[in-house]
């Protein structure tokens, strides 16, 4: 039996979900992984200075008129009339150091902001996925992972996230949510065969209409990062500029 | 690659996600394993003529003082005042035969009210799993599977039921739905060993915690019924009564 004392580790499958959880004194782990919590890591990477998540393409353009760099992805494409869309691929480039960028996405970006009753708010992809691991167990708080899931409904790539995240941490929290176990034996299955399994997903399937292909092999990478990033205030960055 | 042509399987995972599903012109199955339409499906091989499902135990009331058999659960447990709670044991009895039993539970007999908009619905359990697989297929419909969760949440001995029904029709539906993927997934790698994997679930230890450990291994039996109890007027019968 686990200690009824282990702070606990939940899987909230799609933001739809959200208002069934209680996220006060939690930790949130956001996930996009197809692709705005990778494209944002990317961007970090990259010597992005913050990201400001916003819900509507209008507040995005509101942003770009004061003249900031805005990203906008609607349905898997890049909005007209914006600097990015929502590919990775996007923000590898050195004019971005030290900017402030603005970000609206189909998913992402609402599942950041429905999470805004927890304690601590970071941002998880694959690329970052021993980081946010590590930080987690240092920090022993309750977990609760958010998939961003597809215009509300449930996604598999958010899902084995999740279930990857669970499978590195399982011995320091308590896991007996359904949705953890669900996404854990997915991922135990699966991990070794990531690419053809999320191929076979229905947003995968919209992806290669989109003619995107190569986004979906860079977002499966793992830990080719090593920051957390987080958002406060509104803001994301990551910890160098938060401890300044 | 797939037939365009084919009909669709999907899978709800909770209730709370039916919103985003068109249901018109769709076969729903409704499936709340442990235990509502597991009962159902007990009720009617023991004889029941018709069962009305209701979503308050308030409406049971009404039922009850005009003289009908009622069941009334939440949380598990029977509600005073009623005939029968929702354990299949309850209705393993000589005297509801022909009877009509009204039935109220916390989750099942809400997932098929919410799937009202359907042209069809029928009652799924392991103990009827093949006889709905068979109907499904005979049928030729776009299906869409509602697992009733537990208070609108993911549960595993649901998603397991819409898992192992993916499995019985795959080669007869389109089946790129991430959900339903997901579901067939877990049955493949649990199927030979659901106990012990429903035992790890939170509903599982919540039934321990009831002392009903032995309805869960009733309800995980698989095929010993061969009827597929149907909604239609806001009552559930069985084939037989609703051809004559």
């Amino acid at each position: 039996m686990k200690e009824e004392t282990k702070t606990t580790f939940e899987v909230v499958l799609t933001p739809a979900l959200l208002p069934l959880y209680d996220l006060k004194g939690k930790t949130v782990v956001v996930t996009d992984i197809l692709r705005a919590t990778s494209s944002m890591c990317v961007a970090f990477e990259y010597g992005i200075r913050q990201i400001i998540p916003v819900s509507h393409v209008e507040d995005a353009m509101v942003h770009r008129k004061s003249g900031l760099k805005t990203a906008a992805e609607r349905d898997g494409q890049k909005v007209e009339g914006f600097d990015f869309g929502n590919s990775p691929f996007d923000f590898m480039i050195k004019e971005l150091e030290d900017q402030s960028l603005v970000m609206t996405t189909t998913n992402g970006t609402k599942a950041i902001h429905l999470s805004s009753n927890a304690e601590r708010i970071y941002i998880g992809s694959f690329l970052n996925l021993q980081a946010v691991a590590d930080r987690i167990i240092k920090e022993n708080k309750s977990v609760v992972v958010v998939c961003s899931g597809w215009k509300d409904k449930f996604n598999l790539e958010d899902t084995l996230f999740a279930g990857a995240l669970a499978a590195l941490v399982e011995n320091e929290f308590d896991m007996n949510d359904d949705a953890t176990i669900a996404a854990k034996t997915i991922w135990d299955v699966q991990k070794n065969d990531l690419f053809s399994f999320i191929k076979k997903a229905s947003h995968a399937q919209r992806f290669e209409r989109l003619g995107i292909d190569k986004d979906i092999e860079f977002c499966l990478q793992q830990n080719i990062y090593n920051f957390v990033p987080e958002v406060a205030d509104g803001m994301i960055k990551v910890e160098k500029d938060l401890v300044q």
